[in-house]
């Protein structure tokens, strides 16, 4: 396999042809966070993207790139439900087919969204099947094209449209970065944003934030090999995160990441949980688990730096779920 | 009483003052609305301003107006909540000690939110109580400065400095607005807003929305003269925007507003909690009903406009609220 990574000029071109379509989210200071560190601290707020979360950038990003003539056989994806309901509606704008394949235990807000946006959806069990291999022969019969959820360069650079806003926003209030940590499960939306916000002139290291046991993208920047966490093992316990169970980085991603990223940082269910209920409680956004996991980070202390901006990288969580998590931490 | 109204020149004044202080909240565009008329909505979020509301502004800016000799007998305040909880903040910045007076029966996110900021809180009944009087007799005994939550030209410049933002970010946007509509209680936000807005040449018509039976300003604007809504009479329902049951709007209040203000809107407290649930289940956002009462009203098709500015005035629900209001409305 041909490792192929986007360049700083894929996200600048990423950034003109999503422009028309992506809503331009705001990093907005949050003072109550700011006040924990004796600094400032910014948040990313891509749960305000279209769609919910920021999978519709690298979506939107990378369906215009098929040929006009492949458009008409559609497109196919594989998703727990942020990037399902990205491509769903980057391929509606576009006007081409779109078939997801989504677990059956997938959040049900994520299943109604990609419904919503005209997708036909093929459901799959997380343990008994494999994703890939269901797409992949769908992708067969019907010569449809296979949007990858994060280890392709077109995605990626869509998602590195992140980190040039956040360049062009930290400037604009006049600051200085000196971190950035963003959700990562596949490593897209990581690699993406550091390769924006280096080649926007930002010098803050990025950090990864995973799930405990999810954390593949720590361990192998540790090993600068891809190295799998043990979230593939039989029986394992799954992360709250629904969206960031990805084992191990993508191949394009990785070769990207390796020398682009400071050393990752996993956070546990109960850090994820508190940072929702946090967010609910003190920030007034909706949050899901997977999308407060630089959040999280930062309110369990493990996240260095004070001038501060964390990617909030999506809000499809059940409603039931966040109820839970307040519950559960009202005292955040 | 000499009426004062403050001028396009205060709210400039007013930005400089807080900047170093209130959060920079962003304008964001929600395509899921913009669908609804085949044109284009923006939010403008103070629900994520400190404190949670907008009140912070306006205190922000008037408290510092307080001469120095004078700040150590402290400030005083009557508000069901975010009034209380934007002086308390602003006092606690400034070193100056605040009291508040507060109805029972607020939200407990405010009272426990106002003490988090160090005030001293007094409990009033809002039926039987006269909590102007019970404020004015503190202010007397303690030689304090009463900090009126609205009819004030300096409470007004500061919440004029939305205006001024909502038109340098459709600026930016590059969007012409047709409609801009503001939650209103006294009138201070959205005769602020307005001010803001003319001075900085945005010429879309500005409107007040507000509780049925608590449209003292719509009565108001109609009649050219200030007019009573119905909510002051005797054992009458209460709103569930219980940041917004002023009957009628301030003196100074309506002196710039008439003549200033398109017409008024009010909405019913189903039409409330619909928003409530539609900007958690929709657009990721925790908002009270009184802060999405702008919302309602564009929701309920009382708005007139292809591309309009929506202010999100305030996110202090308790959250068991918006649980509720997002069980009664899951499907929006």
């Amino acid at each position: 396999m041909a490792i192929e990574v986007p360049t700083f000029a894929d996200v600048e071109a990423a950034a003109r042809r999503i422009a028309p379509y992506a809503v331009r989210t705001p990093l907005v200071e949050a003072p109550v966070l700011g006040a924990r560190i004796g600094g400032r601290v910014f948040l990313k707020l891509e749960n305000l993207q279209r769609t919910g979360s920021f999978k519709f950038r690298g979506a939107c990003n990378r369906i215009p790139m098929i040929p006009e003539s492949q458009r008409a056989r559609g497109v196919v994806a594989f998703s727990s439900g942020n990037h399902a309901q990205g491509v769903a509606a980057a391929a509606e704008i576009f006007g081409i087919p779109a078939l997801i394949v989504m677990p059956v235990d997938a959040p049900r807000a994520k299943i109604e969204g990609t419904r919503a946006y005209g997708a036909e959806i093929v459901s799959y069990d997380r343990v008994t099947d494999d994703r890939e291999a269901i797409a992949a022969r769908i992708c067969a019969e019907r010569g449809a094209a296979l949007i990858k959820p994060y280890d392709d360069p077109g995605i990626m650079a869509g998602q590195g449209t992140i980190g040039l806003e956040i360049a062009e926003d930290a400037a604009r209030f006049g600051v200085i970065l000196d971190a950035v940590a963003t959700p990562c499960s596949g490593g897209g939306l990581v690699t993406g944003t550091a390769l924006g916000l280096k080649g926007a002139g930002v010098a803050a290291p990025v950090h990864s934030v995973e799930p405990e046991n999810f954390d593949g993208m720590k361990r192998s920047l540790q090993a600068h090999a891809r190295t799998n966490a043990p979230g593939t093992s039989e029986g394992g316990k799954l992360s709250i995160a629904d969206a960031l169970m990805a084992p191990v980085p993508g191949h394009h991603v990785f070769a990207l990441a390796d020398g682009l990223l400071a050393p990752g940082i996993a956070v546990d269910d109960e850090e994820l949980a508190r940072a929702v209920a946090f967010a609910a409680l003190k920030l007034k956004l909706l949050v899901e688990p997977g999308g407060a996991a630089a959040l999280a980070a930062f309110l369990a202390g493990k996240l260095e730096g004070k001038t501060v901006a964390l990617v909030v990288s999506g809000g499809n969580a059940d409603f039931a779920s966040v109820e839970q998590a307040v519950s559960r931490h009202s005292e955040v």
